[in-house]
């Protein structure tokens, strides 16, 4: 039973199974930061953040498509009532994280849109995947979606930016502006692709100092 | 595949997994904790506790049992290892809670003790749960074992004392003083069928105060 | 400056400053709690509870005793808006507790009242402080009341059953209840002196056990 | 009273008061934080970390500047014992979160250093606050030293890849990979000026969808 054929009737009851997978989607993300921090050394996984989408937005975004206000439509056509987002320290990690993610058995991945490979044209990158997660109430098993956003610090950095300044102007942000976006965008980038090259020239080399340390 | 033949071969590598399943279990109980307050108003559970065992204690118990210390031992002997204890307000919930964890499709309960309908010489009362908790690494599942103890307050604040004066008398308990422990769980036992009696009759109470607020 | 003459002039502003005391005055009984735990070996902290009251149960407050709903109001009469709730193991614990709180020199005591030694007419049991706790704000710093209630976990398991039993009869609890809580509280109150005895008795005793693990 | 006369006598003891100062300041900067997301829509904490140093840690610093591994020696040579990390998202916020913890009354700042105004030759980037904060024991008030490290971002990345790239080469940094460090940081640097004056420059336009929010 996924939540578009769940006898849920209210919106609250509806709120609380998304909560609900959100939480079961951290706690996953959580193991597996664990995971790499402990047998690898390294966690490709900066931060967590999660968020519920507010009663108002949801509305928004239903009109805004052409739907009327309804637990059915919300549940159909908006796909990031619950959201995750995971901070990389580098884009080799998102990759990472993503295909951990992918091999969960339970979880099923609904769609997946790559805006590290091909950015927007306003310059937004990050990695997005509509999955659908397990949710146990106390007597049924509910398959909810969950929006998990995979970038880097540098990328949410901009993505933060961008978001404000949307917000601010409505969508109809000034050209002037709209160009600087994408002349950050382009430095993020380029800022992101020297770090993880300078990252991956320090784990090939041979340091002495690292041997030291494991005699 | 489960902890008994996965290829784990530190002690830190286990104890991750353990603790990866005690997170899972948590937060699959918050979600019914959640679930219970939001659309029945009501919360059987009262508060969650968890813990991992030390590697003293792990040791010890494999000694006490006759076992030499290692991790395949460790993984198919000692079932408590990751430990949360669910603290319910009235015997009722107790079993409400342990239907909903049975429920859940992809947890195998391995085993069932039920201290309250048969407490131990002692007096100790709780009800015990042994299920293999699904813990989804980067790269394999493992269903993993956690003890679930489940009890009201009286029997939870009853338990702690007496895990305090065994640990004091290592075992060794001088009658006198397990007499009065024996007594005061005859005290709770009582207390508790009262609380639980007062609730059902208040609940079925014809409240004139409660159809007032619902005009 | 306090909440009293503070330039507050929203509802949100005001919520603000209460939740921030209850952060502060949580952090600050948590801080007592580690130090418990780690240097006398035992913590008198069962564990901690926080709440904001509602807008809804500050204006019944305010109109049950005679107030009309402003801020100003709100911060003079309702002294309970921010709410800590410390559960104890033992009622000797609950005057440790206190002590503590009382000692710290930039917390003022307003009030307190010791339900303990006289418990209500209804049985109901508690040791409740109203203090001042100092706030800092980016731009000033606001001592802000909070309600500290510090209470035995049989207590604070009956206070919960009053409460739910108070609310569905919406203060009119037929005699025949009221008598039962009564009997109750008796039972708690007793209970709770043969578990604080009992643990007094066990921490006086000869422990044979004891000075082996010091050995 | 503090730390440097403050009668502890023991590891465990002296860690527990670092560790309550640090979740005091976490405390206080978390209820900043939430102040400037409610009072002016807008956070200048993106996020906090806290770690405290490692036994390990500890005695190496003391080592390293030739001092023998006692608690005396310990409380008033290392300063950073507690650590609390600001992540704010302008170079602005910086000195705005500054600011406000300097203006808290009980909280003394023994030292600050400007890496941002004046970088280290490295690169690196970041303000440093040395303050005492009061940590509320049982019995007696101490103040202890915490370290407040606030930084941007980007700053921040910058300063996890540094910290690996020694660690791994225990100080002896290639010169190559020094300079390719300095080069990214002066990258990051470029970054943070551009987008904090496109965050000014947004700030002081004229937006109309904004108005129209307001109407």
């Amino acid at each position: 039973m996924d939540t578009n054929n769940a006898s849920v009737d209210s919106w609250e009851e509806v709120i609380l199974i998304y909560s609900s997978a959100m939480k079961e989607m951290v706690t996953r993300l959580e193991i597996l930061s664990n995971e790499f921090q402990h047998t690898h050394s390294y966690n490709p996984i900066e931060h967590l953040k999660s968020r519920l989408k507010t009663p108002e937005s949801i509305v928004k975004k239903l009109r805004r498509h052409g739907y009327e206000s309804s637990i059915e439509n919300m549940v159909t056509y908006v796909k990031d009532i619950a959201g995750v987002r995971v901070i990389c320290s580098f884009t080799s990690d998102v990759y990472k994280i993503a295909e951990a993610i992918t091999a969960q058995s339970d979880i099923e991945i609904l769609s997946v849109k790559d805006y590290i490979k091909n950015p927007k044209p306003s310059g937004y990158q990050s990695y997005h995947i509509i999955a659908l997660v397990p949710v146990y109430l106390s007597d049924q098993k509910i398959d909810t979606k969950v929006e998990i956003q995979i970038r880097t610090i540098a990328m949410d950095f901009w993505a933060s930016l961008e978001h404000k300044i949307n917000y601010k102007f409505d969508g109809n942000v000034p050209e002037e502006i709209r160009n600087q976006l994408v002349d950050c965008a382009g430095r993020i980038r380029d800022l992101d692709d020297r770090m993880l090259s300078l990252n991956e020239e320090v784990q090939k080399a041979n340091a002495p100092g690292a041997e030291t340390k494991q005699q």
